[in-house]
């Protein structure tokens, strides 16, 4: 039986040279969808829950290409609000060796940034729901999304449905005092959260020592202790952290640990050679979310978390296109790549 | 010698899906750029004139994309103001049969949209200039522009300088009362003004008699008299009307008269067999200023203007890529199409 | 409020060279879905309405990516069995000028061609529904289809559901005697039948007097003629044939005639310049069913149709991307082209 | 029984852009191979002949992509000779609607232009051979190749093979007084004289009187004068002339004439919608070499040779991809287009 | 002077989403060609010797496509029978880092599978030959298909021709028990036996102590006693072995050992950054059959088959495009990878 | 404010397969265009210098395309002379794992190599600039291009110009003999020359002592005493020497040396996963030439040049498409190739 998730955030569409084509030389553009929150519901799609992304999309071809997107992949878009005039726009260049991707937003007056209360109706919305995801892009966006947000998360706690949140610091939207206001405000309703060593620091000004983030090493001690400086904040049930260690534009170190009462749980560590690493994050919320949901004791859990989100550097676009089964047999331990017939 | 022609307007991200595939198929988009001034800079440009591009395009890499399409082609690009976040977007899907072309226009907030007096330097920017030519695009992108095309419009007069305007009516831009008032005011400047019959009703309310722009049909009478009105009302040098009949997405009559004098020179007519029709109107503003800078008589000049766009017809995007052999070559009578090798 | 209607029927992976590259030439294969009754579906669900395609699919990833085909366009795909080994595939070279379009069928042993009629629980499937559609191809699939088609024609016509088939002979699936043997059992329970004029010869020898279809001529009284001769073999409600003059593999004329109540509703005749002609009847039966869902008059019944299928061959693919107001807009008389912003 | 036919000539790297872009927005070229005399190798196999196609290759990998093209298509290479360093190669922009189709040659200094009389074998090359055939463009490479080339025509007439050549006159390699002297030495060796009528023309200076090329107007009686008088000088078995009328770059009419034993028969005309008209010619030589191995009577040969080119114009690249029913088809009347399924 | 070599099998198309796209992401495939028999004539092929691969196609176009995929690259296609309606499909999605690469076949029923003894006149087939080379897939397509290859081996033994077999046990075409029976009635005439230790396993139940196939790791004692209870069973001459130790998708180590005289022969074993490993064993097979119909000693014949199957892996498509110069560069030590100019 | 740099050389169009195809499996080819000198003047043109290049390119559109190619990054190529029949073309496939990248060169008979002293006039080019550079591949051209870069030379230093080498040695355009003689006389114009080691080596004899280049390793006393010994030799400023340790065609160690004023200066060593390597030594050419103009002091001189070819490697094509900014950001220590948004 399904459960029933839902995300609400923004869906953009991503504009992407071919293979490792900067910018400078594009004449054309891989044309596909992205959002947090979208990713997530279209992996916990995957992985057969029932999950409904929530956003406003205008009503023109552009609008209806985006929820197409998500149709595809089996996510419930009827809740998807229609009107406005702008889908945001992402450009996104893959790095390689040396040469780090780069992101260019174009997301400024999109139609979900520019959306009202009453757009929605969370009571319609929530029916039947068990589980309420968002990132802390969201109520970036606007104060109005900010305001929507907070409303998702008195609903969703009023109606007993778990919360979880990624907080996915983007530095473009807001400052660092704006993103501690709010979240502040939000996390309260959060049951777990989800976050890398730099949004916590960004975010709420939490550090865990020793640890440099660009120098590509990590000690698990830092980031026990952040865990556990977020859940003393927040009465958070489980907090999250994944732990990347970058390498290269084309090869990073892929962990995880997942801190939930008092105890920490790491999962192994993969060394990946990245085909794409635009969604690693959500794809990790998406099997965290799908592992809870499904009563995974906690170091299957991370371990499932992480292995889902170490096949999405496999796959092109946001979208984790895999299978719990596929995810499982990582986890399980094979990670030889050898022909599957 | 060349001539130093100065355009102003905006330039876009044209985002377009291959061949015939609809917005809803599209997973790739053919990425170009154009907009009505940047279209008659290139077209120019490639006739060996000096032609200037004036706008404002943002600092990074896809603003340098804009750029770079104007310098491959030869245009002067050093007075593009750098600043601002959005680069302005359409979506073009191309129609066939009897499904009609559709664009979708994302360039509200764009930077040019956005742009201030300030930004410009019209002293420097006419410095050896000769004409100066701007459509009714531009300043229907905001107040603030609608003022700097009027400022640039009072330098160009100042300086002895030739000014031309397509009407080009966009009305989901602005509204026909809005249009009157700021297009009023703009053309008193104008020497010459280039339109089609839609333009002078929707802007001007000034119709030719008896003729039904979705039938396909004309009349000559009539065109005579919009030019004839146009003319008096703001004492043009010359007007010159473009004349489509429109038989089927894939299939156009093609031809134009200029007006002046007192006057009316009509074109051949050609049937087109469209491999693109966005761009033909600035086309043929791009040749018609050409053959008045090099000195053609009436009658040479509208049929040079009328082949200049007929080529452009068979051409993908929105710039002409043609050399003036080639246009001569057709207007001299050649239409076989006959392989050269 | 959406009118739910089911279809049911093969959907097959369609192989295309790009452009109009000869099999001969190709080295990638466009890879799209396609199936008469599947067609039907997408088309009816672009025009708002509820349609569920009923078939049966693999599990393995290219029966997900046919389903997801179908998902994207907004089809219930709930009712698609899932089980089996092979999708059926079909190539498809376009014709251009006097060379005609070739399809390739790799369709035999496919796993909707070997189901079993305890596959389907056409209780449940019918639940709610208003209307079912099939077309001669899917009887023709296998005898085991044909008797799930019958047993599907018996249960609508006990729950009072409208059902419509398109007699769509192909002569690589059957012989005729077959094809009558099996077609004249199923008509029994059929309330509207479209097909064209060879279709009413091949299956049940109905024919036209004086009319050669590879002539490319057509007289008016020889359609009436054989929709009177179907309608007083079967009892139908109404029967619609289409009508193409087929003049190059890129130009087509195309009409069609209703026949309901003893009178006979002749549309609009369009000259269409194809893109693709490959689901051009497919579109016409949804164009027809939405018609007669909604309650349109049997001329504007007829006129929706024609339009919705004069565009589908302006479209890529077997599926047609066009949304009623599209349609209501060419059958509305503007078939000029012109461009939409 | 296959009869062997032996073509000798350049076969060249064709470099094209995609769809309808000019060179100037090239970046990327599609890369086939083509060459009049390979052309017509090519469709000889692909009639089921043995069909040899006699040159001079480069030993290197784009050497061996030329050899292959042809071994694809089942042409015996084993006779190519391999050395020398350049491929030559042309560059081709397809024209559309008014503007024409442009070819770039960059053939000078490829390996078969410097070939020696040394590096071809002719009595082991024509040994079981029917059939040689040339085109003026191969005499045209240099002085060696025209030596070749007589040395070639001598031999065969030595061993009682029929010999055609097409004249193809190039004015980029060489000039009419050059063409005429080396023309005139080689056809006395030819049975079959195969042109246009610019051809004979600009090669021999004989016209076809009240006939202008570039008008798209043709005159019966003028091309039996230019095929008599073609005959009377060297008594040809037989003269065929391709008769184009260019409408556009997209639409051409196109039939031929056959003069042999004093009597002109003329084939059908077809109304062409171009996708690629490079080869045309050659296809046509083909259709003819095909029709006069294998018995056809005169007006059978001249409407197979003539539909043969008919369908090329529908398939892009120099080659012409087509079985001999499907030439049959066409010539015996079906040139509807309809799909076949 | 060219060795003429047999090979038997299946030709499949080969459809592959671009890059390292999903099947759930595709859009369009790369049609390429492969089998395990046909990938090893072009490879004997592409080194300059005589070979023709046996097997059945349709007749139609993609019949067609399959045969010209082998005669581009030189195989004598003249014994391939024509007839039936199915080309066998496999469908090869690639892998990257973690996620392995999937292949999904639509093999059943194609025209090989059902083919008859009548089909084939081996005396005429193996006129000339002095090598017959099949693999474990061949028997396993059908009871008749295996009829056939056994009839194939008693003919190539009357004749004194060598045959080789590779083992290739296909799970999903036959079980183990179905397997061992036919491949032992068939090894008793076999001559070199390739193998990797699955196959071993899988077909005979002989396996290697202390070896975990999916741990990458591997022992040379392990091998050497499979090879020798191979031998000691069948009589070989000589067994080659490959040994892959599976890193990730992209990284694979790779090297065999040859076991003949009791003596065995490591190879170098290469670090493969993996571009496409399908056909890997093949073209080992091919490299194996190479150096022993050349006469080269035991040592060097391995490194050459490892040194052909390394440089596949940085192939795309099934087929190892390689000369043997390029061979045996990198079998005598130059793996630098340094641009060849 | 920008300084002025010519460059003078042949600027060819590159032909290669897309992504790893081998030539043989080719039917498209990426078209960009690249030539040593042009290569360096991009690079320079990214950084804001005001670069110039100078050659001799012809006026059909092919040449116009080369010209444009270097018109969109902001090359000034007003001093191109136009004329002649050939631009020269490489074709380039790229190498994967042990199979290494190929190119074939047709580059006889290019425009720029037959050009004439005449051609150009250095007084007009020279005019403003402060840095003058070129490649051992220029003076190997041609005799007649030898002596005009002797002139230009000549011309530089009068004015007091600094002048720049690559030794660029290329077996294919002359013997060691000839390039000896011709370099040495060029050299002693040189103010600053760049090499590897394998060109002191090729042009002059002079090697590092226990240094195998195919080895992969290095020393450093080795590449001292080379550059010592060049700068005995010819007086110059400064030897900058790449040092390249290929370890396959996907993975390299890249470093470099300068010395000058008797100190050697070692970058760091980057361990680069490449796209592309064509032009690498070339963005380190470029990056000195900034470095040295623009007053940074020699440790950091050759880090920039280093981390700008690094950068290189990383990017399709011959140009080096980075800015100033992310070479210095590379160049400090960066390099965990983390994304930026």
């Amino acid at each position: 039986m399904a459960n029933k998730i839902i995300t609400f955030g923004e869906l953009m569409l991503r504009l992407a040279p071919e293979n490792y084509l900067r910018f400078l030389q594009a004449n054309k553009f891989q044309a596909t969808f992205g959002g947090a929150e979208a990713n997530v519901a279209v992996s916990l799609s995957c992985y057969g829950e029932d999950a409904c992304f929530v956003s406003k999309l205008p009503n023109h071809e552009i609008g209806q290409l985006a929820v197409n997107s998500l149709r595809q992949m089996g996510v419930d878009t009827t809740k998807i609000v229609r009107g406005g005039d702008r889908v945001g726009v992402y450009y996104c260049e893959k790095g390689a060796s040396q040469r780090p991707s780069k992101v260019i937003y174009d997301r400024a007056y999109s139609t979900i940034a520019m959306a009202q209360k009453s757009d929605f109706d969370w009571d319609s919305i929530f029916e039947g729901a068990k589980w309420f995801h968002f990132t802390g892009i969201t109520p970036a966006l606007s104060d109005s999304v900010a305001e929507i947000t907070l409303e998702a998360c008195k609903k969703a706690k009023e109606k007993g449905i778990t919360i979880s949140c990624d907080l996915n610091f983007r530095k473009k939207l807001w400052d660092r005092k704006k993103a501690e206001q709010v979240m502040t405000e939000l996390c309260k309703y959060v049951d777990y959260c989800i976050a890398n060593e730099e949004d916590a620091k960004d975010v709420f000004g939490i550090e865990a020592d020793d640890t440099d983030v660009y120098s590509g090493k990590l000690n698990k001690e830092g980031y026990i202790s952040v865990a556990k400086k977020l859940t003393d904040k927040f009465n958070f049930k489980g907090v999250a952290i994944t732990l990347r260690e970058s390498k290269s534009a084309n090869d990073n170190d892929w962990s995880a640990m997942l801190y939930t009462d008092g105890e920490a749980y790491f999962s192994k560590k993969y060394s990946i050679h990245i085909v794409d690493r635009v969604g690693g994050g959500d794809s990790f919320g998406a099997g965290l979310i799908y592992s809870l949901l499904n009563g995974f004791d906690n170091q299957k859990a991370i371990e499932f978390a992480v292995a889902a989100s170490c096949l999405k550097h496999s796959i092109e676009g946001d979208y984790n296109y895999v299978s719990v089964s596929e995810v499982l047999n990582l986890a399980g331990g094979d990670a030889s790549g050898r022909v599957q017939r």
